[in-house]
């Protein structure tokens, strides 16, 4: 028996411990050849295949990234996008594929089950956490880590100096790591895109702050929004070259702190740092068993399915819950935070 | 009201996050009062306590150990023990008491509780997560990163020299820690309390190992024992507690692979510094949840109760299954885990 | 006898390491009293102290920022300002004092030796490592091994998508960060202040890395400028909210390289988290002996002086040397790291 | 021209740093073509070389231990040592060759150069940074980064329990790894080989220390001996090397101070993961340089010499030098540090 595997959308921590666990097991417990599929589904695609076998996957456990590159390569948006990869498909004479990504990687797998029967298995990935079919995806954690030594760091600048600390963190459409992060440093504010925020409670938080101690930290997703929304954000302020300059929601928040309450702020954009270096204990370890059942459902001929966490116990769920519900924060989780801001 | 708290038993990353939970919200949303009990149940039988308001547990979150003490002082083995604390806890008129602690610390509570009828929240604490009544206990994914960091580094020199690394690590009953390090690292052998293991069996995969590709690195609980095991491993010495000290495990084993394989082989024992520094993001996290609910349960009037993370979920059970059952590595989970030795 | 402290300026890590080399040995070898002074000039200038004994010390080597706080007012620009400052030592009865900071507040001490023959030793600070009287300073460690993990971060987005990283990092007038992490983190462009650079040779350089291997990593000081400078730092660019976007030079150069090269680029802006944390081993060293020495100078009444590091020893150096001459990138350096460029 | 490459020694963090600057710079400035050498000395003697052009080093500088394998082969050692080494090279057509090791590696290097003058440069590594010809050796840093922060870790050990903690780091002729991470992790005591300790003293420190704060760690080299000494520390076990095994003096001191104070003492031994992991960015720094310097000594026909750190200049000193005299701590600088203890 081949098995394809191919690894879709953005790199996140954990991606090689997948991979690496798929081959140990399917190799040594099951005896199956492997191929690797270049850069998502353009590997199929394009028939870009590379080996994937003991070997390949020694020593990339503690790797971030992926051996297999990356791509949004997107086939549903090609001419028979979809037909081309069957075919190529079976041109490797690959029996079952393993598909590794989110939300438009594993639909592309759903179609391919649904509409030419391939045989199936996938496996989860969003470092955005924001995925309602399991408990955890992994590369969150390592974000969150990264971010909370971030913001960390931050502290003592706070403790020194009388600025406002705005520290942008991913998150477009689901708060997790901006909540995740903010409430492990220890954040005064915290903003996420499933609340438009106030901006005079904000200013408000941080002025209580001043007086209770020293200077607060407020920790801002990527995705939030002003209740008075699109309107507000222009920004007229020149930069040290005498030009425009304005970048995402830190940096704007950053400049009506300033504006409304007098006091300096300062922002920090994360960014790509967020998703990349070895992966944490925690994502290991969900990334290599996700990897070693992704393998078992092969062998069980249970397609169509895909891995997820619950608790401690690793299960299967059809491929289609992977895409069909958005997981984001309960408002009243946030509200439980709540007793630590300002 | 006048709420107690008290941390007993070892340290472990995250009880200052717990203490601050339980202060913020208890001073904020209820307008509680607390004083804080020095070295677990030594407190309150000596009558020794502590300031316990919001300037206190201002900045505690991400250091390490805990701001109140903690001792292994176990009431139950005093003469009229219980009896005093319950005595003490009337002076001090304190109304309700989260005992933040192990199996030890529980179990007293639970006596408290039954007995006199005192008030008492549980919050589940021991860094070898083997705790059946809780997915996780806080602690527990700080020392299991400190390990795998541990292991990372010990590949570089496995990869350069031919020698055998053996790393000791904590886990006196249960083999969590090792599982999950020695997965999250690479480990080529696990040993853990719950197994005997062989040797020979040891052996036999350390020289696979060196033939495959370079040296291998075995990662061996503290509490692990040989098949022919208990001869070998006396060690007089008793530590504080009474208790006959089974260190020394790792040394053993390294010196059994030197004679039986002929190669070299070298011991780190990492000892105290998994249970110490600043706790992960994820520990941040529980442990802040964990302080959270519990005065959450307190206001609620639900004594007699611990909580425990069920998912993503705090919940609430009976304060007797904090010290019902150990929660051991199930042999599936570890034989899961056994395609990567060797 | 009695010694004044306070540190100026821009928070470093390392500055609580100095207090405590101060006072430990002041107090235990001299029998000196201290006292210290709030938020850098400012204390003397509004007589706000704070005590300052072996107990205030205890616990704070291991943390950044300063727990005498910092400011970075500046006495120079007061009506009378150094006349007060004189007053108010006077009044407090400090005999001499030890100023820890950069150029600013180190010219004020310069001054107060000067005009009131005031019995100072100055401790020199600056984060960017710009000075020319001593090998290093200290939190500059810190900050490039902070930079360096996130360069390493960002390789594995490097190695799996088909993106130019910026990292723009501190040095508004030096490029020491960006020339030790750019060259320690492995990056294929590294821009300092102290050479314009020619956009095109940049995006020269970002082609034929893609051409050798994977995708460019380009590190870029705050300070550095294209040769063409001012009038092309302009940018027409909407962000999502449909509103004119931009930021520093890390911003600005990634729109040109995709512009130009029609590769996606990513900026990182690392900000304050540089500064910010514990310091490292090193930079605990340096700043420990730092505060030993000078205590070890006020003793010796070698005033006026400053203590500087060359090679591996502590020396004593005209304070007026703190101002002299700014430490520059020497050419030959940055060409001497241009092997790895491209 | 042909260059052969070779490291030699224990495993450091930043010998693949110097691998890279050294082929990065040969082929790039100079058009050198390389041979590489597996595991020290024994790859010349036994023929057995490995590829070594820019693709093999791309992508080790964060990579602890070293490509080119490592072992303590001394070709002194065996008969005709020498002069197959000289042959194996003259086979190999190399016409220098870049000697990357510790005093035994450079001794064969010097006599090569002296007997036979084969055009040898050498890069220093010790990780003890016990050579006089430098400054600093690469991995030094990095060690003491690894020890102090685990020194870190069991403050809150220390700050939660009243347990004394000991800690052995590496070092068996010279204290510089306790010296330095003992000072930056804040202990309590240090001791090291250069001066026998006095177990009366440390008890009395241990003593005070409980006194005035909480409980003290102690920071112990693996090679220090007590004033009592040689008479309890026998260990009959040999290493491969054949020489008496020292380790042990962690915990011997351990069970000294609980007998004599009454006071659990708990033992850490971190081993080899002080050496392990990726190197710290002041070591790569100085690892690149180092490699870029000894090319182009090579370059030069500068022969015969060895690259060295002298304030932060690279210099060339006689090979002869890395040899002949080992840098011990200065009982000066000891004593300046003393001001710590207790």
């Amino acid at each position: 028996m081949r098995v394809g595997v191919l690894t879709g959308g953005g790199d996140c921590p954990g991606l090689n411990a997948v991979i690496r666990g798929v081959v140990r097991k399917g190799v040594q417990e099951y005896g199956y050849a492997f191929t690797g599929f270049r850069d998502g589904w353009r590997g199929p695609l394009e028939g870009d295949t590379v080996r994937l076998d003991i070997a390949a996957v020694r020593g990339i456990l503690p790797r971030g990234g992926t051996i297999l590159g990356s791509s949004r390569t997107n086939p549903l948006q090609q001419e028979n996008g979809i037909r081309r990869i069957k075919e190529s498909l079976a041109k490797e004479e690959i029996d079952a594929l393993v598909a590794i990504g989110g939300e438009d990687t594993l639909g592309v797998a759903a179609r391919l089950a649904d509409v030419y029967g391939v045989q199936v298995v996938g496996v989860p990935k969003t470092i955005d956490n924001d995925l309602s079919a399991t408990d955890y995806t992994f590369g969150f954690d390592t974000a969150v880590n990264i971010a909370t030594e971030a913001i960390d760091r931050l502290h003592t600048t706070a403790e020194s100096h009388m600025r406002v600390l705005v520290v942008e963190v991913m998150g477009r459409h689901a708060g997790w790591i901006a909540l995740h992060s903010g409430l492990a440093g220890g954040a005064n504010v915290i903003l996420i895109p499933e609340q438009r925020f106030d901006v005079d409670q904000v200013c408000a938080w941080v002025t209580s702050r001043f007086k209770a101690s020293y200077a607060p930290i407020v920790v801002v997703a990527e995705g939030a929004m002003p209740k008075d929304g699109d309107l507000v954000l222009k920004d007229e302020s020149l930069d040290s070259f005498g030009h425009v300059r304005l970048s995402g929601i830190g940096e704007w928040l950053a400049k009506q702190i300033e504006r409304r309450t007098g006091k300096e702020a300062r922002t920090t954009v994360l960014g790509h740092i967020q998703r990349g270096g070895t992966p944490s204990a925690f994502d290991r370890w969900l990334a290599t068993r996700f990897g070693l059942h992704a393998i078992e459902a092969v062998h069980d001929g249970d397609f169509g399915t895909m891995v997820a966490l619950r608790g401690t116990d690793i299960v299967r769920v059809p491929l289609s819950e992977a895409t069909s519900k958005l997981k984001t924060v309960d408002p009243r989780l946030y509200a439980e935070v709540g007793v630590f801001f300002g």
